[in-house]
């Protein structure tokens, strides 16, 4: 696993955004699809930028993903992302289809682009055909700007039920030169009527071919935003998009580029950041759950072992209720797919070990609830002692608001 | 599917149980395990009996069900079957392995039986030793009786956070004479804390050998039991265990005997009830929902695509709230592995026709929600259009109750 301590030139930028990378813009507005809040923005770049993405597993994709997908495929480069909320254009068919293609027309004649240079993406109510009038007149109002100011606007157009904005920017150096990643997202449950899938963009000014980023953006989408669950449910229209305009100015990045791992790094903390602040935000959620599993066979292991135990109602509902249940955790354990010796397994939670070679460790409780009350992120550590992989996964605790949300939308 | 209806034979005896059939007595005590309910209890033939029975998959599988399975591999029989609850010997190692192994020694003493023909099973708190003192203490006190009462009092003794008790019985002929199939289940979340494992114990006078049995006990299991979800946990000590006496005096019945079906059918349908009485007395759930979906690539996959429907969180809460949401209904049939035609799938709420060939139909919000207020039992219809394959899923709407059930427990 890498660290961030490992590699130092990797910081943090705490007011940085999808702006701050060179050559970026931002827009947001309300077009009236939702009712008060902002609802179309786009994220546009000076140059057109190589692009890479993954989209939802999903077999219900929705019709925008297919439209990005398309423009993507052409030659690995997109100058402008246009984006809705209120209305998913999921299940809507062949108009739906019809609709996100002229929201990809529309948008390449306002900014005076090739079409196959702007991605489009919706979320929001599934079934029901795009307000076009409003997206079309929205669209010519879209004045993109490379201030922080601008990428609020965008962050507020992309959130439905989340409650807060969700943004993250690292820097590091490439041959002497910054190269800076923005990242933004949304999504905090699934969809409809929770309006709840989760999309990321990140923006980066590093110089970089598509299909390498799409390989570092594949492999580091398992490792951060397949392991985050906040229901267990995947959306018609979850998608990353990242765009990298190029503009940093140091030779080309490849895995053999002597300071890829510092890029890869920087690129890894911004999804990371996102995936856990999805995570945190899960609808009702009070608290931000981790789980770190060493010891598995391999890391892809470690990975599914950590994210059954962060998807178990059992396991959330007594995070919530601030019992140190390890119970539950082993008994998560025990039904994933993956090698284990019941004989030999470590669990702690926080600071407390509850669980040694899988014979209970006396404990204080008082102890372990104080740890769960005041902690906005409880941590489970699990050992498996069969191996060498390491995985982590991200998770939120189940509340009475989770069902309240769920159950209360449309009554 | 093979329907009630189709074989006039198999009718259902409301008033019968587990000592219906030829054969059984039953008994249930209380040692102190627990503070006041029965916790201990056992189920005992004139006979040997042929038996079958599936366990756990949980990687984490607790003592008695090791023992259990000693016992019915020695020569495919048991005559008796003592099951505790309170507490689920699970997770506690060598020594609860050893106190399986001992409460089978005194039970197989204090009956007058050979040990390998006495089968344990325990339900409860995981990593705790069983009181032993309490337990062999109590062993003496079993005295079977063949009445529905003694019925009543062992299922009592198995019960944990269940709200109800759970049986059922079935009766048919075979070469004309009576065939009896008694059923009792308890289980309504996952373990510890709630001790709220899975656990059915089925009694028939049936003459059937044990391989044949078992056969028939792991198809039927696929169709019943493992298409049950409340909360997607599985316990580490979930068992169904099948006795046939023999005692009903027809030929012995294999899938050759020109009755097989009446059989297969009479203990399909007492599996199904158990199966459903389980899901609806689910930790806090207020209604029973059950998945039916044909037009399946195969029954296999039509299962799997029930079970993901009835397993989505989104969809238990949407039922809670009588919110006849679709979205979240395809959504679900979209992230399973099965093979699906996204443009060909309907979907009916009830009465309530909402997707047809994957567009929306107009429906009225009003009469859908009326009838999933209205009805006990809500049922989701998917056809998938794509081949033959039909099957059901039951499980229950995810409440408030769920989550204080869950998150309250210790504090």
């Amino acid at each position: 696993m890498k660290m961030i301590s490992e590699i130092e030139q990797v910081t943090k930028l705490d007011e940085g955004g999808i702006t701050t990378p060179k050559g970026f813009q931002a827009v947001g507005i309300h077009t009236g699809v939702k009712r008060k809040r902002n609802d179309l923005g786009a994220i546009t770049s000076e140059v057109p930028c190589s692009a890479a993405a993954v989209y939802t597993l999903n077999k219900m994709q929705a019709a925008p993903l297919k439209v990005t997908q398309d423009s993507i495929e052409k030659e690995g480069k997109i100058q402008a992302l246009v984006v809705n909320s209120g209305n998913a254009n999921a299940c809507t068919g062949k108009k739906g289809l019809a609709d996100a293609y002229e929201m990809r027309r529309l948008s390449a004649e306002h900014f005076g682009l090739e079409e196959h240079l702007v991605a489009v993406t919706s979320t929001g109510v599934i079934g029901e055909f795009l307000q076009m009038d409003k997206i079309s007149e929205g669209i010519k109002q879209l004045y993109p700007q490379a201030t922080a100011e601008a990428a609020y606007d965008f962050n507020q157009a992309i959130l439905t039920t989340d409650t807060m904005q969700k943004h993250t920017c690292y820097q590091t150096d490439v041959n002497g030169k910054k190269v800076t990643i923005g990242g933004v997202a949304k999504g905090s449950g699934m969809i409809h009527p929770n309006m709840a899938t989760m999309l990321s963009f990140v923006t980066t000014d590093a110089v970089i071919e598509p299909d390498v980023l799409q390989g570092a953006l594949s492999q580091i989408t398992n490792k951060t935003f397949n392991r985050i669950t906040v229901d267990g449910d995947t959306s018609t229209n979850d998608m990353v998009v990242v765009m990298a305009s190029g503009l940093a100015g140091h030779t080309s990045l490849t895995p053999e580029h002597p300071e890829w791992d510092s890029f890869y790094q920087a690129l890894e903390e911004t999804c990371e950041d996102l995936s856990k602040l999805i995570a945190r935000d899960g609808e009702g959620a009070t608290k931000l759950i981790e789980v770190q599993v060493s010891g598995a066979k391999n890391d892809e292991e470690a990975g599914m072992v950590a994210k059954q135990i962060v998807g178990s109602d059992l396991v959330k509902s007594a995070v919530y209720g601030t019992d140190a249940n390890w119970g539950r955790i082993i008994c998560a354990i025990g039904y994933s797919d993956c090698d284990i010796n019941p004989d030999a397994i470590d669990i702690a939670i926080g600071p407390i070990q509850t669980l040694s070679q899988s014979s209970p460790v006396s404990f204080s409780e008082e102890e372990a609830t104080a740890y769960m009350k005041d902690s906005d992120t409880v941590v489970i550590a699990v050992d498996l002692h069969v191996g060498d992989g390491f995985g982590k996964a991200w998770g939120c605790d189940l509340t009475y608001e989770y069902v309240r949300i769920n159950a209360g939308y449309r009554t």
